[in-house]
């Protein structure tokens, strides 16, 4: 396949790239005239020259002299990015990292406008975002042929490997420069990267991996070459890290312009779905609520939580999980596939070795049961509290909100969740009919392969 | 309680004495005239006076010169032994230990007729029984109270812990002998075993508890005090040994004479059983089929491998067992019940760490599966085999005798368990009504209570 075909449709046209130097130089010359304390520099993709077609996006760091304060710096800063914002008749929005920024919306771009202090060290610097200045110098210097960038930022995006933000947990557009940088070309990095196995360590200059190899785990680990102390590749997840491994697999033995251009999955017929269920013999729960009213990047690790969390209390007891997941939209969905959803009233605790010096507290604790001895442990039978999953969860989320956030749901979720429905039994079937999503959804969870063999 | 109305009913009256000693003196005369090579000693509890009423069973140890060989000693043995019994115009049979001896009968004696090495030193004995002659005199010097052996041997029968046989894996006379040596009395003995804990150690003269725990694991650790190499408690069972402590404590508590003389267990009532299972809510499997025509020695340990078999291929198909367990009359009943007894189609097998070593292997093994990953390990959904534990049972059982040996199942068992019934479901209750073998077996099952704290 020829590449140079997916690249005339992610790169920008010139009419794009002279619209975006002109506003560029509108925002820089509003800056000076606003302030000469600041030194206004724009970092991001665009001043790398790997941003993508369509995509008005820029940054705009606020460089501050080191020596005033961090309070003054953020109220400073916000100030100028506000008259910034405002001088170009655009909406702004305060927002927090770190620190205060602020994202700003003029016309077609939109600017996050980022205070920061100009440090020349790039391993000494105050906050995380003193070192994007020295980023893109780094970048300018080494980056023979930024449309590779393009190419693989391209193809993240369409194997939703694109982005570190806490939802997708994948490679962000720093990360995919550096792969550019360390391989040469997009096609040389996929080639490399469909052979790597978690753990990959990639350096810059002569670094020791063996050093990078005791101070990182991660399954991708990339040292910052403007900061040794750093894993650029921190964010990403072990499964984005082997989707991203698959899809290079796939791509080569393979190559489509697909790859890059991934259609929307079409969600599965009712049908199918019923006949996949009906076959795989489990039982399913979904806990359905309102969506509260937090960002993607809040409410994606608290659901991760709170799934693990009703995990972690149904197998304590004793009900056995085959998978466990979860999507939002308007709603919440957490999803419960179970292998072992009803369980007798009676189940059997195994206890300490009768040789072990913990069995004297064993049968002090079981003093008022029957105890007996299997394969020279002692064993205990016990009344379960739940003998159905339906029953453990009805009475879970009676729970008072405390009792909810002492059980590990995380503290935006468990207001909402006490007010969710439950799907079960026949109206999962109901539910699956009425919701595209949930098929989509279930689409990737049955078709999910991680297997990069 | 009064011990002494115990010892009135157990201990043999002066007539029975006075039979006993009249059989001894023509057992001896009969074999001296029979053979002037051996020297024939009665052995066994009546020589060291711990007999027990009405059993009127006798041991005689042919002692033979230690410079003939094994071969010689067990033919010439058996010879002498057949013409005793002939002579004194009773029955006999060959039996088996670690060599053989005759079992006969005469009258109402029992005779067991052992031939021997008449060995000064019992460290350098040839053959276990070499040993006994010098048990008999080590007890006989050493026990000042001989009824009080007879009040601790009552005590064991009665709660079922009489006798080192591999049915029983219990206490043998002998080593209550020993316990009553070192405890002075049976109520000493009974009050300080109540206390004992797994790995119990008992030592003669000046022997270190510190070797003796070095050098054997079991239960009780009994010193044989006529060889340090030897544990006399090495046959009694961990269950045993607690269903003996636990009496022990029972008895202080509320000391019975009824302790002695326990009553056969009456069986429960089948709506009793019923309401029980009902509450338990587990489901029960019976494997039932003809007992092996082999003695209880063999079919005992046979039975218990059996079921230990069964046991780990139902745990490796993903069921999960409550309780398993035995017993055997006329017939063999192997009992399951189950906790988990119908799976989904779909497991989950979960693999290596995705750090791992070993993760390739894994990726490799299950190439043609989609893989994903849990909590940073891989993991594969596989179809079960079996979905429900019928299933397994009947195919297990339809299998060549070869492959069943191959599984576990011992080989006097293989060949009956492939025409066993399979009892479940409602034919449970219909063989639970029609055995009241099977009700006692579930009253001890139900009562069972180990706890001693």
């Amino acid at each position: 396949m020829d590449l140079n075909l997916v690249l005339k449709r992610i790169k920008p046209s010139e009419e794009e790239e002279k619209e975006m130097k002109d506003f560029i130089e509108k925002l820089i010359e509003t800056s000076k005239k606003l302030s000469k304390e600041i030194k206004p520099i724009i970092c991001g993709s665009v001043e790398k020259n790997t941003w993508l077609a369509k995509r008005y996006e820029l940054d705009l760091f606020l460089l501050f002299n080191p020596n005033i304060s961090k309070k003054q710096l953020e109220e400073k800063g916000l100030k100028i990015a506000k008259n910034i914002i405002k001088k170009l008749k655009g909406k702004y929005q305060i927002a927090f990292a770190e620190h205060p920024y602020l994202k700003g919306w003029v016309g077609k771009f939109q600017i996050d406008i980022v205070p920061c202090y100009d440090i020349k060290n790039p391993e000494k610097i105050k906050s995380a975002v003193d070192r994007t200045p020295h980023h893109v110098r780094f970048v300018k210097k080494n980056l023979k042929n930024p449309d590779e960038v393009r190419l693989l930022k391209q193809f993240c995006i369409a194997n939703k490997c694109y982005g570190a933000d806490v939802k997708t947990l994948g490679f962000s557009g720093y990360l995919c420069e550096l792969l550019i940088i360390k391989y040469g070309s997009f096609m040389n990095c996929i080639k490399n990267a469909s052979k790597w196995r978690a753990g990959h360590i990639i350096t810059f200059g002569n670094l020791s991996k063996e050093d990078a190899k005791r101070k990182f785990k991660s399954p991708l680990i990339v040292i910052d070459p403007v900061d040794k102390n750093r894993n650029v590749g921190a964010a990403v997840s072990v499964e984005k890290f082997y989707k991203f491994v698959r899809a290079c697999k796939d791509f080569i033995k393979n190559p489509k312009e697909e790859f890059f251009f991934k259609k929307l999955l079409k969600p599965y017929p009712t049908t199918k779905i019923l006949k996949i269920i009906k076959r795989r013999d489990t039982r399913w729960y979904l806990i359905v609520f309102k969506r509260p009213k937090i960002i993607d990047d809040v409410l994606y690790p608290q659901m991760k939580r709170c799934c693990k969390a009703i995990k972690k209390m149904l197998t304590q007891n004793d009900f056995k999980i085959l998978r466990s997941d979860f999507y939002c939209n308007k709603k919440c969905v957490l999803v419960f596939e179970m292998e072992i959803w009803k369980i007798p009233k009676i189940s059997k605790k195994i206890g300490p070795d009768v040789y072990s010096k913990h069995a004297e507290e064993f049968l002090k604790h079981y003093k008022k049961e029957k105890v007996f001895i299997e394969d020279e442990n002692w064993v205990v039978e016990v009344e379960s509290k739940f003998t159905e999953v339906l029953e453990f969860l009805k009475d879970l989320f009676k729970k008072s909100k405390n009792s909810l956030l002492e059980k590990g749901i995380p503290n935006k979720i468990a207001p909402v969740i006490k007010n969710c429905k439950i799907f079960h039994g026949e109206n999962v079937i109901k539910f699956i009919e009425k919701s595209p999503d949930f098929r989509v959804f279930l689409r990737e969870y049955f078709e999910k392969d991680l297997n990069v063999v």
